[in-house]
């Protein structure tokens, strides 16, 4: 057979929604960011200098010790049952009134938003995101084939006039969105926090047009400057008594290790037995083994001291970028000023494209996400996400340094091309 | 919101795909089957009694010591590397020219049928599948919405002769099939093997009709009496240098623990690629905990022992329920003999109901999963699956010994209708 034959084969067989399957920029850019030598502001990785592995280890062994036959057979689909209750216990004092039947556990919250694409998008679906969004979040819909309606953010977060109007264009054109999707606190990749009246309206705004919200929330433990307001999750179920319109999504990947995969989703109830089903047919359950380590390493409280452990270490991380950012920008690049999370968000003067800006830093061993890859339809090129969760300060100041000069470059190319092409369009005229 | 208004609210936004999904008819027997009392066959579960646990919780100790940052923080989709070559040194073992590039870790195989369904099925194309199959791929596929094409099983498999009948049926309706799926060795549902000709015959056929394969093998080690035949994408790859047609998935759930959730797909090249893809959006990638407890548990040669292990375990337990069915099993009861694997085939004499079996045998407190489950397009109400792996010989004894009253005592009830219902025909004619 020729590869022509082979491409056939199986190219030739691909579903439509996989046509519209998409690389992620930022794990296409991790193996350039593995480089010793590189500062990387790329990724969105935990500093793994606060990962609890002692904790986790003995864990490990007294799991295996005492609860083997369990910890590596066949389990439920809804979860290991006791990390079930102790999250729901986590939620309870996030103020969210869960049981530990309403708690599904999830191979990460990327696996809930698979799950959720899967139960609720048909082609053509109007899905409402933020724009820019969480790119994993397209990726996990884009095979679903919806059609993004993309909203505004500003310093508050999604801008809910904006929400507002898409609701009532799309209700004019006859049609009802299958969900909004944002993630609520300290925004992956904005760093932005949607702000407490804006919650409140936008919960009133959901009752009215009987509008799905799916609240991503990794980063709520995560705030360095006053406490993150409640989450969309509490006030809904505060209104109705139990959950309504909102899904709710969070996980350890940020507050213990994400290398165990474990997450988890609370779904009103109609829809919680059918994100029960379609995880059966996704991978049966999450790692028991995992699980169950997640469960005995945090039963005695290691979240609080892992949570004020990993608050103080990323706020001077954070704090670290900001100072430097402010030292060594030049006039007409700005970014945000995340409350907590792990990014912020950059804007470069008009002109300069963040893609070509990479390849520059990358010449100079700084990496960072160019934010076109956040915009569900596109736009964005002189956007791009730092992380500063990952980096020591000293590596942080070092490579805000390094870009800066990356950006004075490109400024300076820049100018250089306009200067070479002022005589021209003079003769032109 | 009135109970009608939330379930408008979601049940009244599923996506069409979502109202094909199944809940599978194994776990949902699964809250029963957990009673201490119940002498379950029900489940596909390993037996506990080989888990590895002191080799896992070593290596374990050994990953949080000198590995924690890797193996904590998030990695690679395509799998953390040392175990993927481990993976690809075991294929290489099975006959199959793998490199470590070429395999891609899962979470469990259940997930690599999931991403085969969504990288390949639209809706209404034909499927081919074994009649009965394994209903976790059934589950797996239904919310893609393919049209099942069902082709018959005998003692040595799948039938060939049926395979090239259905191949010519679609072509000749201008159709092709997406793939062919089948469990190889010992397969799930029945325990039946597909033969070392029939292997060969496939692999021609697949050549000629251009008809990707996806070959599904956990259970391939675990053969009891000779040597499983080789694998299908061994043949493939040796007629053509590397894999062609076949798609290759095995898991380390029967032969370590299904607990880690670590399962693998080789596909060919063209197909791999999007396979990584896919699964971005899925969970972005396999636990890394889990994936370095596995490889380091094995790099010294657990594997080989464990399966010695098993096999000489599961054999006793299968010549156990053998002899047993031999002994108790009224006239009219036949079952499959299967030489590895953890299932074996019943299936009952005309006019007997195997859930109507399953009532009489909860009440006395054993458990089996009726064969109907199994088949694509309904049928199979007179068969059962029965697992020989999980109980220990002295429960598969009693369990066989109550299941033959089961049956005894339903074949009487069955008796008395008839006898019943015998004056009234006379009447009626």
């Amino acid at each position: 057979m020729t590869q022509a034959g082979l491409d056939d084969l199986w190219a030739g067989r691909l579903a439509s929604g996989a046509r519209q399957m998409t690389s992620s920029a930022i794990r296409d850019l991790l193996e350039v960011t593995e480089q010793p030598e590189m500062i990387s502001f790329a990724g969105g990785l935990p500093a793994p200098e606060c990962f609890p592995a002692e904790e986790l280890a003995l864990a490990a062994e007294r799991v295996l010790a005492m609860q083997a036959a369990r910890a590596l057979q066949y389990g439920p689909t809804e979860g290991y049952p006791p990390l079930r209750a102790l999250v729901a216990a986590l939620m309870r004092e996030r103020g969210l009134p869960a049981t530990p039947d309403q708690v599904l556990i999830t191979s990460g919250s990327q696996q809930a938003l698979d799950m959720l694409g899967k139960l609720l998008i048909d082609p053509g679906d109007p899905v409402l995101v933020e724009d820019p969004t969480y790119v994993g979040a397209l990726q996990a819909w884009r095979p679903y084939r919806p059609r993004f309606v993309a909203l505004p953010l500003d310093d508050a977060g999604l801008r809910i006039d904006a929400l507002e109007r898409a609701l009532e264009d799309l209700g004019r054109a006859g049609q009802r969105p299958k969900f909004l999707y944002l993630v609520s606190c300290f925004q992956n990749p904005t760093g932005v926090t949607l702000a407490a009246d804006r919650r409140a309206a936008l919960i009133a705004l959901a009752a009215r047009h009987a509008l799905p919200v799916i609240e991503d929330d990794p980063y709520g433990e995560l705030c360095y400057s006053g406490a993150a307001p409640p989450a969309l999750a509490a006030l809904d179920a505060a209104r109705w008594g139990a959950l309504r319109h909102v899904v709710y999504l969070s996980t350890f990947s940020k507050v213990l290790a994400p290398g165990l995969r474990v997450g988890w989703v609370l779904a009103p109830t109609p829809l919680q037995q059918q994100l029960v089903q379609a995880k059966q047919g996704l991978d049966l359950h999450s790692g028991s083994l995992a699980q169950a380590i997640a469960y005995e390493a945090c039963r005695d409280g290691l979240l609080a001291r892992q949570i004020a452990r990993i608050r103080r270490v990323y706020c001077a991380r954070r704090d670290a970028m900001l100072r430097a950012l402010e030292r060594t920008m030049p006039p007409g690049v700005d970014w945000t000023e995340p409350d907590g999370g792990m990014f912020l968000w950059v804007r470069l003067p008009p002109g300069l494209d963040a893609g070509e800006l990479l390849q520059r830093a990358l010449e100079r061993n700084v990496a960072f996400v160019p934010g076109a890859a956040f915009y569900a339809n596109g736009g964005g090129a002189q956007t791009l996400r730092l992380n500063f969760s990952h980096a020591t300060p000293a590596r942080i100041e070092e490579g805000i340094a390094r870009l800066a000069e990356a950006i004075a470059d490109l400024q300076a190319a820049a100018a250089n091309v306009n200067r070479a092409a002022r005589p021209r369009r003079r003769r032109g005229r």
